[in-house]
């Protein structure tokens, strides 16, 4: 490193400065704003090039580095950068969210103060169908009758919580108390502050297709609104290597390259050796999750499923 | 360190192997169990001695080297020891206790599963206070005739909560949007794992009289019955110079020093240019946070307030 | 959770109980010890149940539980096990190991005790040859004749650096200054202590091939000898979806479907988009890491390199 | 909060941004510099204000808020700041500061790139003494004489550990492992991000008098020079509640009461129940390590020591 050389300015990403402050609204009256952030792409870069040093300059350009750094799980270059969002969540999402242990928070207190008058709420065309074969997601929506009927309850349940909130606090209840009962999708407001690395972790748990809609919804703006505005590069190859990838264990590695050699023979062995090709009672084969899984990428990959014939 | 030396068998605590599993009963419906440890109060000597090497034996037996430790906050050689519990919470007192971050946490997934059907409820007499003096807190009980009235109506909005609940699922709602209007005061359940270091900095917090009832009535429990029995001389240690110290900041360590050596002029001085000691208009000292504390530090040592004649 | 029906006694592992405090050893005077440890594939089973509840019981077995949570990155509960090893490693690829923040570490200080007297020797046929297409990585050996005049150096080098350190010692130099001078392999000793979530991304890290030899040497050790005893399971799931797995990126995974319809065309005009088959000044394509990359990967898997013909 | 007010430009202190980049030199060749940060004093405040709510208004203005945060170990607010700093210091002294966990680390990799040429050196007249009070610590300076021989030997030493290094690279040794030699106090450089809670922490236990003097040297430029700047209210408060406060245990507490009430005989008894008093075979009292610390405070504050007649 040559100090001198360095810049005596701070970093600043106009981009950004652009929308700071500037409140993205989600679901039916959160928010996420950004307050602060520190560093850029170009921070990833210069820390990348302390540690690994010059040898780096050759290998490639800045997007070059970036991209490499990521395909390759480094992470501290990303930990350089931090970024500090103003946050209104229901708490049912915020549960989820607190999660992620390496965020910096500071949460409004519902002991200090009242609760925030706001809860979240459902429009009758909004009610999600218990997915089947995914335990924990949802499929499709109800129809919007039976959804009308759902959001009268919602909203008659919900006047009844302020009601009961508001009659201890008259009372003379304490705050920690009168707020016991209050539902879980009441909002609440937060800074939150992460560095880059865990952001993207957070980021590639959250934007999934098996996050809930709440969190998805927040997180799918914190990336493609404002992290893609923030570090464009390491944007680009977060959706690359992370968040678009398609990922092999030994086994399908294995079989990907049997078939590849156009062994059918040796591919559908090692399928067997794994316990994927049990024949079922009612004839084909046994439910296996693994191999189930394994036909969907051979499917989006244009490949052939060796025990297919 | 002499490998052979080494003891071969797993360190294990017969006080607390007794009450391993066996429930200790919190709130109405709260539980802690210990599930599982690792390490005594000889595993904090021996990392210790690692540490700070052959010169730490001299110093001391091992009670005095636990001491010294937390005297002077050694963090690592606690943190050689793990408990791990299972518990069973109101997620209002959860979303307190999740903030710990150094904890390993599993909880009960009400996107998996339904949730608990249980919620903390409140006797007539257990109605607290808001307290005047202290914005986030509680002072005393609302008598049991208002009592009564609210728990009468905390049973039925519990109750309504339910059916509007369960008619969610009955009609097919999703779980993970279903739950979106449960009281906070449902219970949740969990495992939980914590090192002693972190652990002892939970309990420093949530044993503390400052801290809400509820997440106080488990840390004690915690503190009293299990980590007691775990690492009783840790235990006793951290009662002495952390629990139940008292710290002076320089101004007050100052204030002492000139009051020790009979210079009242000068204990007074400092005190005024500290600002404490500005005259109110209604005659008197105006309401000054730091110089009330202290006054009450000296109160509690018997000592004389020099500003008071 | 049925907390009567919980087994009251602490998970216990035989396998390892049996290599409890039996030193491994690594180069030429370092060694591994399980000191002890906390959990087993059970405790993580137990653990996913409470989080994904009643649902996960019909997913699977205990192993394909396990499974199932390795290839999702579930993290949690492979944190409930925590191990603990006492060390013995030259500082210099100890200054590699403490990078991993997560553990729990005690160290011998030199600055309470002497220096450990044992530095890592390098045999004549052990010293390593720069890569050249690796800048941070060794490719070969020298011939033992050099190698033989280098063991000679730094054994006497290693002589000298004693006497000076000894010299200051005699003198009443301070340990902590004494030391300053001692070569970076000084062998130095610690109890480190991770949780199973955190240890596998440590032996992701450090048993890769582009992992220094020395601290490969220790990893492969704790991974093969003692995670594989402790946790057969997790290490089985670990093996086939982490550490011998293959991932492929976006870019690539439409490369690999375009060539699994059969359309090279368009597999080729994927990989051109993406600046990977620039051609040369002096013929063929110019140097694109990425695209050398995939191509290994193709390679492997038997699978055609369109751009190839 | 109201998302409106919120001022929409980034947080910056002109103070520190005047020192941005420039170097700090700290002892014969080392060096720290401001590369940027993130936060202030208000932003303590504002993530405080949001947490604690409306309440926190009437507390007190920004100055007395902070004091409140610093002296209560409220640690949140204080997450909310970032400091990067780049470094330049002994691999010795590093390996204490590595110790530190929370922070975001990137290190010159001397497996990619060249060692950095430079040794810390020993002036004549810089040897310190070994403390015999102090296991780890030094107490005074070796003459000059002595002083002018060491410095010579470490010459010469550290011209030998170049010349062995260099050796190796042109023989075609790896530098992964021709390094392995080089002495501890050679200089490696680092980018270092720290949150201002965790760099608190550092600051109390680095610019603490028993830590070594080098870290301590970096340590006290980073308090005085740069935090002082940055964060000046919080800096103050650091001061008094953390870095120059005294603390006294339970049996200290109890024993100053006793005291001030008088009750010399109940000050005595409680210090005998701790065992403090034990007599001597040669006359006197035992060495006891806590009875000499308290009554070192007890001197301090020039209060009498009730056994001392």
């Amino acid at each position: 490193m040559e100090p001198r050389a360095e810049k005596l300015i701070r970093t600043s990403v106009p981009a950004l400065d652009e929308i700071l402050g500037q409140p993205f609204k989600v679901l039916d009256d959160g928010l996420i704003r950004v307050v602060d952030y520190m560093g850029d792409d170009n921070a990833v870069v210069q820390a990348a090039r302390v540690s690994y040093g010059a040898g780096t300059r050759k290998v490639s350009d800045d997007r070059g580095l970036i991209r490499y750094l990521l395909q390759h799980r480094h992470t501290t270059p990303f930990e350089m950068c931090s970024l500090k969002l103003h946050l209104r969540v229901p708490m049912d999402a915020w549960r989820q969210w607190v999660r992620h242990r390496t965020a910096s928070i500071n949460e409004t207190s519902t002991r200090y103060s009242l609760a925030i008058d706001s809860t979240q709420t459902t429009q009758s065309d909004q009610w999600r169908i218990q997915a089947t074969d995914n335990k924990q997601g949802s499929d499709g929506w109800l129809d919007s009758d039976r959804g009308a009927d759902l959001t009268r309850a919602e909203n008659a349940f919900q006047s009844e919580a302020k009601r009961v909130y508001n009659e201890r606090l008259e009372l003379g209840v304490a705050r920690e108390q009168a707020r016991k009962d209050l539902p879980l999708c009441t909002y609440t407001e937060a800074y939150w502050k992460m560095d880059l690395h865990n952001l993207l972790h957070f980021l590639a748990l959250r934007m999934d297709s098996h996050a809930q809609k709440e969190i998805r919804d927040y997180a799918t703006i914190i990336g493609r609104e404002i992290v893609s505005r923030w570090v464009p590069l390491t944007w680009e190859a977060f959706e690359d290597f992370r968040f678009q990838g398609t990922h092999f264990s030994r086994i399908e590695t294995d079989i990907l390259a049997a078939n590849g050699a156009g062994d059918t023979e040796q591919a559908v062995a090692i399928a067997r050796d794994a316990g994927w090709l049990k024949p079922s009672k009612k004839g084909g084969l046994i439910r296996s999750r693994e191999r189930m899984e394994f036909e969907a990428k051979l499917d989006k990959l244009n490949l052939p499923v060796p025990w297919r014939v």
